[in-house]
Parts: C-alpha cells; sequence; structure tokens
C-alpha cells in the first residue's frame, strides 16, 4: 500500500513521467503513484516548492514524495533522500524541499551518493534525466524498505531558499506589515504571506498599485469584477478577483511586494 | 478495490487535485483513484455535468464520483450524497448531478449536514475548498463503508439545471426538430441534443448558419475542410469537421440552436 | 498487479481517457492504469510511435499498453493486439507500434477481428471511439488472461512507418551523416536520430541554417541563449537551447534534416 507522489516540470505531453512510473512499477509492481503536477515552470523550484508544501503532508505517513524541478541536472548539484514529519523526501538538493525542512525541524537528511546508491540507479545514468535513472528507482526502494543511511551520507546542510517572511515594519505613514507573493494559481489567485491574524477590519492592504479593504470569508462574497482579499484554504491571506484573474488584473508575479497597514 | 472518480475545475497546475487524493489516500490507502478531468471551464456546472455522464456509468458498481465544480463554495449551496444506479456521487448542491437524476430516477440523495457529517470532514474547514476539507474525506468514508444517512437528511428536491430537449416544432417553413448544442469537446466536435433516430436521410440540419446534408458513421468519411454530420459516440448527432474544429468553423458553443427539418 | 498503460490523443478535458478507464476497471477493478500522455497532437501517428518507445520498456514485464491515436477509427484499418519482448500492446494498425516491431523481431501480432474477439467489445460498438468499445476492454481481457489467439488470426505484416535512419553519405563538401530530427519534446529539444556515436569531437552539426560545435553532456553545460547539441536521454544527439526552445529558434519540426559532417 505504498503511495508514491510525482512533482515535476516534465509537463504531460512526452514520456517523461511515464518513464519515472514504469521504473518505479519495475521495482514494486504494487505501488500506488499520484501525480501531485507536472506542470510547474521549466526550472521554477520556488513554484515546486510552494506546491508541494500545501499538499504533500496531507497523504498518509510513508509516503515517499518525488519532486524534481531539477534545472542543474547533471551538473555538481547533490541529490537528497530525506525523512521529515513521518514522509520521505527524495528530490535534488537545490532548496526545493524548503518548506519541508521549515516545518519539520528535525529532518533527517542523506546525500544520494552514486557510491553507495549506484546499485539503485537505472544504468546506465543518462546526464540529463536523473528523474528516470536516479531520483524514480531510490523512490521505489525507499518503498521497498531501503533505509537511507544506504544512499550515502547525512547531509547536515541541505540548500535551502530564503523564505519571504511576512514582518512588522514602520515609516513615516505608520505601522504596518511587509510581506509578498508567495505564488500565483491557475486562477490568478495572488496567495500572499500574510497570515488572517496579520489583517485588522477593516483592512487596508496595498498591492499592485491597490488599496484593498474587504477581507472576504469565499469568492463568492465579491461583487463581480472586484479585487479583495480572502482566508484562502493554504492559511494565507489571497488577493482574488471573482470570476476573474487578479493576477492578470493587477499586473503581479510571485514575489511581489504586499504592504499591510496597520493602525 | 474501491475507486473513486475525481472531477472539478481546478486545473493541473497546482496542488488542489493532489489535496484531495492525499486526504482520501489518508482515509483509505488502497483506494484506486481516478481523475476524469480537472480542466472543466472555470465555474461551468453544465460542463461538468456533461462530462461526468458520459462516463460515469462506465466505472465498477460501488465507484465513488467525486465532481467539485463548485462557484458558490462557501455560501449557501448544500453539499450532497448521491447513491443511483449502483453508483454513488459526493457534491455540490448546484446542478452538476442532473443528468445522474435524469437517468436514475430512483436516486437517493442525503445532504451532507455539518452537524451529523462534521466528524468525517477534514478540520478546520476552509470556507474557499470544500474539495479538500468536505468532499474528499466524506467520499472516503463512503468507501470505508459509511452509510448516506449517517451524513445528513434525506434531500427529495437537489438543484437540477433545465435540460435542453430536442423537440418536434413546426412553422412557416415545415416540420422540424428543436435541438441545441450540449457541448463542445478538446477537438471542436459540437455534440447535440438530436438523436440519430431524429434525423431522416438525406439529412437537413441547420445550425450556425449552414445546412448539413450529409450524416456519416465516422469522422474518415469527410472530405478535408468538410462540416458534416456524425453518429457520435455519446449516442447523440456530433457536427464536426475533418481535420478541423466545427466549433471554430461555425463559431459556435454549448446551446447554440441546431434545426433539423423534417420533410 | 496487471499494469495498463494509456496513450492517446484525446486530451485531458472531455471524458474519453475516463471513459477507457471506466470500461477496464469494469471488467478487473484491480488493474493499475498509468497514463502516459494523452496529448499526443490530433491523429499524429509518428509523435505517438515516438512517446510511446521511449517508456513502453520501463514498465514491468507482462505490461499491457494501449495506443489509441486513431485517425482511421471506424474505417477499413484493422485493430491489433501484439505480443513483443515480455509486453503486450494493444492498437489500431496503423504504425503507432512500429518502434516495437523494430526492436522485437520476434513480436507477434494478431489481428483483433470482430468476429473472434466480439464479444470482449463492450456493446454496440460506436464508429467513433474504439478506445472505449474495443481497445480498451480487450486489453482489460488481456490482463485477465484471454490468449492473443482468441482475438484473430496472426497477422504477418501490421503496418510499419518508415523510419528515417541516420545514414552515412558523401558530397562535394566531403563525408556526413544525414540524419532528420525525430521529435520535439515540450521544452523544444529537438531529438536526432543522430547517436552519439556519429559525432566526432569537435563536431560540426548543421541544422535549420546553424552550424553546431558544440556536444555536451548536460543542458547547465550551455551558455544562455546557445544552441547546442547534447547527448539526450533517449540515447540520440538533441538540439537544445538552454533556457529556451531549440524549436521556436531554429523553426523546425520533426522531420527536419540533419547533417553531421565527419572530416
Amino acid at each position: 500500500m505504498a503511495v508514491v507522489t510525482l512533482l515535476t516540470d516534465f509537463g504531460s505531453r512526452d514520456h517523461f513521467a511515464a518513464a519515472m512510473k514504469g521504473v518505479m512499477l519495475g521495482i514494486d509492481p504494487g505501488l500506488t503513484l499520484v501525480d501531485v503536477t507536472h506542470d510547474i515552470p521549466r526550472g521554477d523550484v520556488r513554484a515546486g516548492a510552494f506546491t508541494l508544501a500545501q499538499c504533500c503532508f496531507l497523504f498518509p505517513p510513508g509516503t515517499v514524495h518525488l519532486a524534481v524541478v531539477d534545472p542543474g541536472v547533471g551538473g555538481g548539484r547533490k541529490a537528497l533522500a530525506v525523512a521529515a514529519g513521518g514522509h520521505r523526501f527524495v528530490a535534488p538538493d537545490n532548496g526545493i524541499l524548503t518548506p519541508v525542512f521549515e516545518s519539520c525541524a528535525d529532518f533527517e537528511a542523506h546525500e544520494i551518493a552514486p557510491g553507495r546508491a549506484g546499485r539503485y540507479f537505472r544504468q546506465p545514468v543518462s546526464a540529463t534525466f536523473h528523474g528516470r535513472d536516479v531520483f524514480a528507482p531510490v523512490a521505489a526502494w525507499l518503498c521497498r524498505g531501503v533505509p537511507l543511511e544506504q544512499l550515502g551520507p547525512p547531509l547536515r546542510d541541505p540548500v535551502q531558499l530564503p523564505s519571504p517572511q511576512a514582518l512588522p515594519a514602520r515609516d513615516g505613514r505608520g505601522a504596518f506589515i511587509q510581506g509578498a507573493v508567495l505564488a500565483v494559481d491557475r486562477f490568478g489567485n495572488l496567495v500572499t504571506n500574510l497570515r488572517p491574524s496579520d489583517v485588522a477590519t477593516p483592512c487596508e492592504i496595498e498591492v499592485g498599485g491597490r488599496v484593498i479593504r474587504a477581507l472576504r470569508q469565499t469568492y463568492a462574497e465579491g461583487a463581480p469584477g472586484e479585487v479583495f482579499a480572502v482566508q484562502g484554504s493554504a492559511g494565507y491571506v489571497e488577493i482574488v478577483m471573482r470570476d476573474g484573474s487578479a493576477a492578470e488584473a493587477l499586473q503581479l508575479t510571485a514575489g511581489a511586494p504586499v504592504r499591510c497597514n496597520l493602525s
């Protein structure tokens, strides 16, 4: 009953994701394989990290999460196998597991070292497709009980991306929380790093040149065409537009600053 | 060996569908999860209803169908659990199950009432993502044997969308069947609500300003660039274009009128 | 633990792929279903053949591969069930299995003949959706142990597409290998039929009006904006662009000629 999730930037048009699945089922045909997504923008490690973090811990304990957004494939970056929060993760060491490390301080990371772990790899190992030749087989072998220690030495300091924090600040206009857009979903909703508890009622959120004063519970409460804020399902304040894309209306992407005035 | 199908408008780029799957596998890791599609146009309940109806009863009896196109999430709409035709359905009460109710007059619908069913929900329940917090866990618990009655009271009159019927009519030009386009598939084929038995040979179908006189068996019988009619796999007459999109050629979408002259 | 893979040009927006899955699970609810892709360009048998060949033999022996890119559905083309390399294949007889036949000279092909195999079909058989009514049920029954011989007579000469070979040649400019682009992946990488062993160092590959002199190991070794060659994961030389699409930069598609000068 072992579950493996897959998150990549490989798209769904080519054979790439299926190749990984074939390799895994070849090692353990009883695996349950679940796609998180294969549509992470090419090479966007930060978007992959966000998307993985939004769902990984909803899966049953013991699930192995395979996350391959890997612009440095074949270069010097390391490969990782991690135990955290009762789950396991297999990924390049490029920061894609940053939110996992942040939420599970007692994580245990091991390098996947060719010397020790090579017998689990698909041979020959392509220089451009470690998803198929390194990460997928390691994930399947973890499901079959291979311990992390057999893959390589512990890694104390895996790569972590700087995490934008929403922080209190003050300037000539008064006190505020300085936040940022963490992600944009396919509806064009802007997921910020503000918590609903950061936001007073009525609120005053400045984003993309607009001032938003409404923090609502649901999309349906907005007026057509209105850009407003909701308490999103990820636990963050989202800037949304009913029946439209807030990202398009405000011309914003991940990383854009958000200011929430306190008064 | 329980099967759950998923149909949503969440797209496949974000974590939304995977979050639902994680929640379900957390309740029953032995579930077989099958995506119908996550690419229903945003909020298009009618398109969701059509797509679900085209495949749901092909699955084995006992399958639970999870259909979440839910523009009213967090508002006053009810949530439904339904038994019909040996299958079960979990969905918002917004008409997405209309074809199921039409084809199974002895359906049994129960409200998913927070008071009774709340213990099956993921807590806390987000106001914007009932797919993850309400519908997915209820679907998984149904698979584990929870009876409909435990979720809430029976619902006599679930929301049903008006169903366009192909009806005989007569005007100054003579007798005809007045029909409509039910759906447009990704090839641009226009699925109408005309039955092949409605259509004489040679036929005379007026649609989008054209008169179509050929009802063929297969796409391959058409000439390149020709717009013609075929007996579609859904049991309806489809207006198609060989190697092209009839919807684009005729500039039509779901709801467009179709007139089939009888002579 | 039987595995069935699905490759089609049906897209993921409609019910088509789910209908096939429902039919198969109705015959054997224990099947493991894996999507290769449903995004083969409409009717592009050659692209389907390439994509299938890149992953099919990575799956465990005994896997049934269902490949339905079928522009001739309902016409005179035959339907095939094939055993090759320990795997089985169900597909229209239109060349989509060409690489399978090329790599497994001892393949065994049987026609799926309505007279003998009809009892395994979904009835009535639609003229436009053999994926649901013929191919999917036959695949599921193969998993349940129905032997190929029960489906129809052996077929000696299934349709095979001409395979572009990379061949040595000579003209006034000297000796060279004449190759071609086999496929373009979603990143815009051009997969050629040149083998890394065909290419000298430094190389001189002429493609799309450019001369490429760098055959690198990985994408990361290229300079930003550079078009160069890598040893691709399919075992062929690929023409790629770091952080961009070589197909767009060179305005090339599958079939384009590639010349590798030998000196």
